[in-house]
């Protein structure tokens, strides 16, 4: 009898939102490489594949007819129209990654935060904040030679998505990279420990101490 | 405006129990040493100070008559009598602690655990169990040269205590003790990125993003 688990534990939901800027993809990015048994789901989505990006990667390219289908199926945990594109999340895809016993998470806005929730409450929801407006604003700017207006534009698009923050269950503030990873790695951990998963990870071992 | 804390929020309550053997004490010690901010509550005693122990340190040893009156005025979380030796968690040291911001672990069985839950319900409750019953009775026997009988007392004792594992809001096994150590890292860690302490401890933060 040793402490190694002997049952597979349906793995745990995570919506990740932020506003631009946040630096939620790196994060995201790190995470998985650096954690075992989490998984980021790849959306579905109508719009045309750009440069450098790679079908089942970045997303799932489909036409628009294919999403309808999906779509009269139920086969999306959640769905959006953004500019007349669609995308959407495979609830095939996150019941089968759960229930081989890896966590999922989705990099989400609030809206589809709020919709996995209402479809798997027991999903948890983190909210990444950049650590200053002036921070934000640099992180927009820096990233092209846009206009005042197409900055302005961008900097209230984040604080309508910030506004939302208290539907997270946690609040990760990205002001050093690698305390919000390791503020992630933990709140995954973390979860990991609950009673109910070591339960049933740790079935036999449980049963073994306290015959 | 930084992501400095501007606000102190009050710290969590943690009980953790654990079965003699399961290594608790020393892995409390060394989550002491290794996190800021987390304190473990000295038990008030009405029992013999032991040769090594020093008063303040391991207990505060006080007279029957001093335990008794601070009973009468409930300066105790949680008491209780061992062996005709009565043994206090002080109430005003768990929240003066607490209200620094500090977190407060009690080590504490699970009699003591419940009480605690049944005052302050917000307490976190964590238990330690060992990675097998052979490592437990290893543990229990390597102690001293006791005789058999005194051993299965022991064990019995032991498992008496695990089975109100289901108490726990975590459930933590001690195989290796690094890895056990960093699971209670992670516990503490995640308790305080939830939303409602991260809020009070960013207030000045998310007014400035939400401006």
């Amino acid at each position: 009898m040793s402490a190694t688990p002997e049952h597979i534990t349906r793995g745990k939901l995570y919506t990740i939102s932020a506003p631009s800027g946040a630096g939620k993809t790196s994060l995201v990015s790190a995470l998985i490489e650096s954690t075992q048994q989490v998984r980021v789901s790849v959306s579905h989505t109508t719009r045309t594949m750009r440069p450098g990006e790679q079908d089942g990667v970045n997303y799932h390219f489909v036409a628009h007819t294919q999403f309808q289908s999906m779509l009269a199926e139920q086969a999306f945990l959640e769905h959006a129209e953004v500019f007349g594109n669609y995308y959407g999340t495979s609830q095939a895809w996150v019941e089968q990654t759960l229930d081989a016993g890896d966590d999922v998470i989705l990099e989400i806005d609030w809206q589809g935060a709020l919709q996995i929730k209402h479809q798997m409450p027991e999903t948890i929801a983190i909210f990444i904040m950049p650590p200053s407006k002036a921070t934000l604003k640099e992180r927009l700017t820096n990233r092209g030679q846009d206009d005042e207006t197409v900055i302005n534009k961008r900097m209230a698009e984040a604080v309508s998505e910030m506004s939302h923050y208290e539907q997270g269950d946690y609040l990760v503030i990205n002001d050093d990279f690698n305390t919000a990873l390791d503020d992630l790695k933990a709140i995954i951990r973390s979860a990991r420990l609950a009673l109910e998963p070591q339960k049933q990870r740790y079935q036999a071992l449980l049963e073994d101490l306290l015959r």
